[in-house]
């Protein structure tokens, strides 16, 4: 089996090479992850500018490849042209810092897990809930016993990318495994306005987490309890329940 | 009544210039666009650096914000920050080329229309279904009754961001206006591999779209056959059907 590794931290972060380490026991794994940090580009992917791609090492041995792209390019050329057998689950991660709620809109790690949805192949999206440096073995360890449940259901997930979020604690306080809904609320969020040297505005964009207002049933909400959340994730963006009523609003009006 | 404009185009492509004229004939309206082409940003945001903001002038007149960002950022900020006014409506665009199917998800066009959504806020991107120089003017008088509409309903259309394509036909050659669900399936995609002077690997990224072989009912198809197309889009990305599914998975699998 061929497994292929992403992320969005870039090639050299420790959470890759930690979920390399866990994933080398189940599957012949193959790195492909950005050359650069990608945190936040969301489903971003490059159209205008060519993909460089550069075969990395790690003390003298092939580490990957590093793409000089977003966490989805990875997935598209590693997939399509890097990987030289079919590719039988892509893992993208392990994120240092959560993505539920709202953030999976932003996400590069969840991102990357989408696009191999798209491209028709399982996958899974693991983050770790810390953006200090931590110990993500606990996690690689949970993201092989997911790997294992993903590829023997695939038929029953396909077309769904499945999003793991794991919180920052000692395994034993950890409180379970839940299968939760994305949170949709917002995050409070606020721009901080500043003046550069030469007097020129600039704003740094900042927010604050809501997670303690959050019901249980969400991924922000049972994170922040200390469940490891499980969310499917899908790539049809249509709101079905508003279909027929803007058809007759449509119908109604002057055009 | 205070509209806030964007594209991913720029500040001073031709299609959100074109939206500006038939849409302050509406409200007031306000540009808070990306300072450079943002095309296929899907819905990056920017963290790790400040976000610069310089007021824009055509012509010796103020043009609008120009955000050195995507076009997330400028709703984001030109919402909490820019506006000296509650924004009543986001519209994104008219963006050259179409948002269709899985495009939607790529789209900078469509993201910032989402993401005017997350706030709370009604919302509109509109695409013009060609990549040369084209004229924006009935795709923007179309833009301007779909406006109305939403601000007429907007308490059932709310959280709900609305995606608009328009075919770059003759008007008497469009047959109308239907609302139809985002095509999921995939664009035939490849990369062509290229050696530059010093013998690097490249490549480029490109595909063909096969919206010949698209239902009806579905944004693609309905675009290619001459309609305008009008889709509801949301920012939870669950798969509701999927949630018991997985959670007798997790609960039989030895975690």
């Amino acid at each position: 089996m061929r497994f292929l590794l992403t992320n969005d931290d870039g090639i050299y972060a420790r959470g890759l090479s930690v979920l390399y380490e866990a994933l080398s026991q189940e599957a012949d794994c193959l790195i492909v992850a950005p050359e650069i940090e990608q945190s936040a580009v969301g489903h971003a992917i490059t159209l205008f500018r060519p993909l460089m791609v550069r075969r990395a090492t790690k003390t003298g041995n092939f580490l990957g490849y590093a793409v000089c792209g977003t966490p989805a390019d990875c997935v598209k050329i590693g997939i399509k042209e890097l990987s030289d057998k079919p590719v039988d689950l892509v893992v993208s991660g392990i994120n240092r810092g959560g993505n539920a709620g709202i953030n999976v809109l932003y996400s590069g790690t969840v991102s990357a897990a989408t696009e191999a949805a798209i491209m028709g192949v399982p996958s899974m999206a693991v983050s770790l809930n810390t953006h200090k440096e931590a110990d993500f073995t606990f996690a690689a360890q949970f993201a092989r016993k997911m790997a294992r449940l993903i590829l023997n259901n695939r038929d029953q997930l396909a077309g769904s990318a499945i999003n793991v979020n794991i919180p920052c604690l000692p395994p034993e306080e950890i409180k379970g495994a839940v299968v939760v809904r994305q949170s949709s609320k917002n995050i409070i969020e606020f721009f901080e306005k500043r003046m550069d040297p030469r007097e020129n505005t600039y704003y740094w964009f900042t927010g604050n987490p809501q997670a303690e207002n959050e019901p249980p049933d969400t991924d922000v909400g049972a994170l922040a309890s200390g469940y490891i959340t499980i969310t499917p994730i899908h790539f049809d963006l249509t709101r079905y329940d508003l279909l027929d009523k803007i058809h007759h609003l449509v119908e109604q009006h002057d055009f």
